[in-house]
């Protein structure tokens, strides 16, 4: 602790961390904006820093949320800090974000989402006004995903040192069955059924971000997902593996089930719907709506027996009425994932190493 | 929310937030370094801004952390957002912090510390090498706190909207008795007593920051507090309130807990220890160590048939062995808190309406 900052790097073995983190701290000697984008950066972090100091089952599981054992009742556990920008956005602000993305990571672990904490950290100056917006859009996003707010706290930065605000949330849900829902239990043959169509966060703040005005606007798609998936649960169904699309989009998401699963995910391009006025945004921008953030779309891996009424319940749910099978596990190749296009040509969807929007939530 | 940030505020009635907040946004129209420092303004923040959305049992409590009921068991859950400033200071680093506050505030609710989350907001440019200490730091502190890191988030902010790093960490504990520890379990003729000497935290982050050189230099107090709390536990002592002394020192704790419990506190200065370091750096500051921010020291308002037995068990632990009686809950005038000085004058001992030393934790 007492080393200054300007010293070499520790040699092997001088740290826990040091001894375990070889690399890639002289690749980049620096915080890029790619190591929060939800890409191979970000996951280099957690491989080299954060894995090997904090290490432990329910960290090593990769997953949205811990589940941890409380006198014989599992709850899921789970944080985001939400860094937007602009704070409001077509179809959300900051705080909708911030409540729906930390319900959504328990809703993925299979819990109920009960209670929430708030930690904003506020730039000197801002309008207080403006954290009453955000407050008042979190208090009706908490009563739309139906989870408390029971504990805060609050930081001032001064000028210079923010952006308006930030917040954390954390979450804590309940587990209410015996479903082993994680990366790690899913199996060759399963099922991908995907929520709903791509894009539409991702394009909603970047049309606001730059000034662009699609017509019609483009709102995003931020909204609670635990309804849909309790009632996958409801009909016994039993998804091996839930994950909701933010950062880095499918691609990121269907990467990591891959790699953490150990087996190949194979997708059909035809089967992912997208709205044309992301598509038509997207081409113009020269983006990839594979890899586009999403804030209220998740990815169910089912049972194939299971599959056809699981599409059906989804439907059911306006949060997933567009849900759609878009492609299949196999055991193949460990960590793959591949798109076969509408002509029938098969390429691997591969991740970035950052997000090509930065700060997208 | 799609109102333009710059027109009039809402008047009455135009949200739930807006209805019962016609104060101080006019007298404040913009956050203040004073609205994080733990004083008046940050009281009003939440009294006029956050407890009108998001009031519940739990919130309103006005505790370190809320209790929540998961199938029979109480546990508790707090979070708090770390900006200090610098990231490294004697006897401690925003890591350590971050681990300890958030553990500690658990151990006020008398909940063993179990789980942490840690987010992190990361500015472009930081030297990875800084976050590896950082996150050492922060697994060696968890060792101590014996807590578990269990989940996580990393976002990166542009350069120029940060300062290096920030950090939030909620927690979660479990409560294994059956004690009320909470603000409102006070009660006239309970004992004060304070853990050790004040001061020692917010002297160590000035002596850096300022490039002040103490000799001998004070170290901050930062330190795991569950210790001395499970030893009182133990013994079946069950104290009515126990709460750290961070932002705003010991003034402003027992300031919240008169206000909140409706009693009248009377403290002792004689019987307030304060090491000759912190005094003597505070009389050329110009600060009042009652007001400077600690984060290894708390008050435990006991009932005075436990106070001495209480003093020895606190006494017999590293972290609380210069422990002192240094106080008395009168019925009196609600919400006032005392200070009988060493020649026999009393006087107020007021909130601030922020922190003295900005940034302290």
């Amino acid at each position: 602790m007492d080393r200054p900052e300007n010293q070499p790097l520790p040699g092997p073995g001088a740290s826990a961390v040091g001894a375990s983190c070889p690399l890639p701290i002289q690749r980049y000697p620096q915080i890029l904006m790619a190591h929060g984008g939800g890409g191979t950066l970000t996951q280099e972090l957690l491989d080299r820093v954060f894995l090997p100091a904090f290490g432990n089952p329910a960290l090593d599981a990769a997953h949205d949320g811990a589940r941890l054992d409380v006198a014989g009742r599992t709850i899921a556990f789970s944080t985001d800090s939400y860094v937007v920008r602009p704070l409001f956005f077509p179809g959300g602000d900051i705080g909708r974000l911030a409540i729906f993305g930390t319900a959504n990571d328990l809703a993925m672990c299979g819990a109920r989402p009960r209670w929430l904490s708030a930690g904003f950290i506020l730039e000197e100056g801002l309008p207080v006004e403006t954290l009453v917006r955000v407050v008042d859009s979190m208090r009706q996003a908490a009563a739309a995903a139906r989870v408390e707010l029971v504990t805060g706290d609050t930081k001032v930065v001064d000028k210079g040192k923010g952006d308006g605000l930030y917040v954390n949330t954390a979450g804590i849900g309940v587990v209410e069955h015996e479903a082993r829902i994680a990366p790690s239990a899913v199996r060759p043959g399963d099922v991908v059924l995907l929520s709903g169509d791509l894009g539409r966060h991702g394009m909603a703040i970047l049309s606001v971000r730059e000034g662009l005005a699609f017509e019609p606007p483009i709102e995003s798609d931020c909204a609670p997902l635990w309804e849909p998936v309790e009632a996958l649960l409801a009909a016994g169904i039993r998804p091996h593996c839930l994950r909701d699309l933010t950062r880095g989009g499918l691609t990121s998401a269907l990467n990591e089930i891959a790699q953490t699963s150990g087996m190949q995910i194979d997708v059909e391009e035809a089967q992912v719907p997208i709205i044309e006025e992301v598509r038509g945004a997207c081409e113009i921008l020269g983006l990839d709506p594979f890899y586009v953030a999403n804030e209220g779309r998740f990815v169910a891996f089912v049972d194939p027996a299971d599959a056809v009424r699981a599409l059906e319940i989804l439907r059911g749910h306006d949060v997933s009425a567009g849900a759609t099978s878009i492609g299949r596990v196999e055991a193949g190749t460990a960590g793959l994932v591949t798109l076969r296009s509408r002509i029938g040509a098969r390429r691997v969807l591969d991740r970035l190493s950052g997000e090509q929007l930065p700060r997208i939530c």
